[in-house]
């Protein structure tokens, strides 16, 4: 048994599904859940499902005699989060979290405490769902997926070891990296394009008003506007809380944009054909990769 | 029987589809195909599996006696298809193609034909597959999609309407609308969404080369980008066919990114939130009229 019990802060899709293979990989004899009053319905739900044991909607009796605590909130909310956690942080626990982006874990822990604490290790588990919310939350959410750990140089190794354990029996492949090379990958490969989706749709949808373009688009766009749906809150949070990265890829795409209108303005057939040949077999290089 | 013998430009996965639905839906006696010396191979695999009754390598005894003839190579192959069925044009047939832009068609033909012909009908079907080729080609490809035809003044009314017919026959739904409104809505939700998908893992690629981003994407950038790995010939062909119409829209996407890079440059929290929630609003009014 890694944790006699287990505190999960947040017990919605990421924080049950953390729960859920938890329990089913048998990692923590008792795991509690925390919310606010206004969660608490959801934490009733995940009760009633067996997702957690017991819920409390005050956080020193959540964290009671825990010795592992997985925060599982909204990027936006983690700062808070600490405030509330600090006056019961104990040496006999370990915390981690599991939020998209890195960099603002770091800065808001060190806000909140003065230094990051040794005993806090930050992860971000590459997965999600097209649902959200505790009826959603899966066991087997993190298999095969990749989560990435964020360890300073005061985390304790042994800490740090045990959350990687922690992840690798519920069946993610782990990877360790710093929090500033986790928010540029993953602000290329994921905040990026939700942005774009986002910015694409907005200005599509306001031409659709007008004149009815979405009566003739396809699978292709149905396909390339997917993560358009994605709960706004969420990225509006991923995006603020990653701008530093964020910003200067949006002025990369832009580039990358003028030189294609160039190409299209100079009817530079050959250029045009090598940029979306590359781009194919790029994303033949990424689908290979994801198979594995 | 709509027409005594039908004969397909092209014998693709588009032209196959026309020929497959229009012998299962029982609008042509006779199908013949035509394609150049190289694709010899492929019009054998054509005939083989039925698609098309037989095949020319010759352009005019591919014509003979032909009422129906419909143009489906790539967009820019449409003038010198034009200039080879020159010819031959008999005012016994009628003509249509399904290139997926069509001022160019019109351009096309006004050069080779001086004006451009009334026999001449427009077309495009919004269909595809991630397949290409005859092996592929459905007779069902066209069932529940849409078509848009866009004729000219001088079109005779009989041959739009036969064409009309023709696709209706074969389950899509027709529009009417004009060929710069056509190449303006399909520049918007198809041209544009191909070149945006392309650009980025243009760009994405070159610094996968570098440091392997595309380990940590995950299923939200395999939907983004899955039109990236469209046909880079097509596609190049397409987007130098339409960029009157691209090179604005490139235009209010750079605008658009710029607003959303000003945003999160102000934290301005509330605004990038109104953004993101109306693009999720538009899609789902794009979803709503995808399965009407």
């Amino acid at each position: 048994m890694m944790f006699d019990r287990l505190c999960i802060i947040g017990v919605g899709l990421i924080g049950g599904s953390v729960a859920r293979a938890a329990r089913s990989q048998g990692l923590a004899r008792c795991i509690v859940g925390y919310g606010r009053e206004q969660e608490k319905p959801n934490l009733e739900t995940a009760k009633r499902l067996g997702v957690i044991d017991e819920y409390f909607l005050d956080i020193g009796p959540a964290l009671r005699e825990a010795d592992g605590v997985v925060i599982a909130v909204p990027v936006g909310a983690i700062e808070s989060v600490f405030e509330q956690l600090k006056p019961y942080w104990s040496d006999n626990c370990i915390y981690s979290d599991v939020g998209s982006t890195k960099s603002n874990v770091i800065v808001a822990a060190g806000r909140v405490f003065g230094t990051v604490p040794a005993n806090l290790v930050p992860a971000h588990p590459i997965a999600g769902a097209e649902n959200s919310g505790v009826e959603a939350a899966l066991p087997d959410l993190f298999q095969r997926r990749r989560l990435i750990v964020t360890p300073l140089p005061q985390t304790e190794p042994s800490a740090l070891n045990k959350i990687q354990v922690f992840w690798e029996r519920m069946g993610a492949q782990v990877s360790v990296m710093s929090a500033d090379h986790h928010d540029a990958v993953l602000a290329a490969t994921s905040h990026l394009p939700h942005l774009l989706a986002f910015a694409l749709v907005d200005m599509l949808g306001r031409q659709d008003e007008q004149c009815e373009i979405f009566k003739y688009a396809a699978g292709g766009f149905r396909d390339f506007t997917r993560i358009a749906s994605s709960d706004p809150t969420m990225w509006r949070d991923i995006c603020a809380a990653n701008k530093e990265q964020l910003i200067p890829l949006l002025h990369q795409l832009k580039t990358e944009l003028d030189k294609i209108e160039q190409l299209l303005a100079d009817n530079d057939g050959r250029r045009l054909f090598e940029t979306f040949s590359y781009a194919r077999n790029a994303r033949q290089r990424f689908l290979d990769q994801l198979e594995n």
